[in-house]
């Protein structure tokens, strides 16, 4: 499974792709989307743009998005809202589900606890993935996304699991791990 | 010259499609986007969705939106900001050019006051665009940007004749109301 993780922003928009079979995880691609100086609606195109590009390139099975902190000046929560809006645009024209998880949520996964400091993060990331360097921080916010939803897959599909064991005496039927009968 | 307004919301985005011809309006269409029940990516997706339709069906030149408040309440704000960065780029993905206005600049375009109350818009954009009965209030803020658009166009059309005129006598060029030599 192919999973995109976007850490979305109004200038820098991060993104990561890391392949996952079974429990592991192997790197593929990261980077980051600059929308430049134009006036909002062109920033976004290129925000829109950059996302379609990247789900072109790298035919990904989902995609997660980190949620955004509401800033202190409410026009930047607004730009930034934007921005965020524009990158699921991005996604869901693709027709990729969408799974949001919070900076807390992808820290405590990526590195085990929600207080990680930004560093930590992209050391943890780098490990993980078995990098040969550290990645930027967008890049790695993002990689870490992904890296969330790859774990919180694992935790669904476990829970899945039991399910399947415990009403399959009942006669009820499971795929992909949902009650279907 | 066919304009489409756009009046973003998460729930529910307001939309009017006017034609301008010399200084004549007429209105072709309005309504509202309903974004649905569904969890944040899937309510974009209709938005995005939904003004793609628009621009696919009324062939707009250009468009207009609603610059918005920023809310009391800062989540409502991103929430917002969101909706507003999906229409954007449904309108920017049919390469539409995207003019942005205050509701104060709209309120004075269609009223001649900016504190104008909403009944006052409505009223008024029936009236300009001699329509049989009253529009709902978001399809009047939308039809209430698009009119705001064209006059504005008119403006700066303006502008650009005086200016031909004035400097027109320094050996200056003018091309579409710009200085070009």
């Amino acid at each position: 499974m192919i999973i995109l993780g976007i850490d979305p922003g109004l200038r820098t928009t991060g993104f990561g792709v890391i392949h996952k079979q079974g429990t592991k995880l192997r790197y593929i691609a990261s980077g980051t989307i600059k929308s430049g100086e134009g006036d909002l609606p062109t920033r976004l195109k290129v925000i829109l743009d950059g996302v379609s590009q990247l789900t072109a390139t790298y035919a990904p099975d989902c995609a997660a998005i980190e949620k955004v902190f509401v800033n202190v000046n409410p026009q930047s929560t607004l730009l930034l809202g934007q921005a965020r809006g524009a990158a699921i645009c991005g996604l869901v024209s693709a027709s990729l589900s969408v799974a949001e998880y919070s900076p807390t949520q992808i820290k405590q996964a990526v590195t085990g606890t929600g207080k990680a400091a930004k560093q930590q993060v992209q050391e943890m990331v780098s490990r993980l993935l078995s990098l040969p360097g550290l990645p930027g921080s967008d890049a790695a916010d993002a990689l870490g996304v992904a890296i969330c939803h790859a774990n919180t897959h694992d935790t669904l599909a476990a829970i899945g699991a039991i399910d399947i064991a415990v009403r399959g005496a009942a006669g009820l039927r499971m795929k992909r791990g949902r009650l279907v009968g």
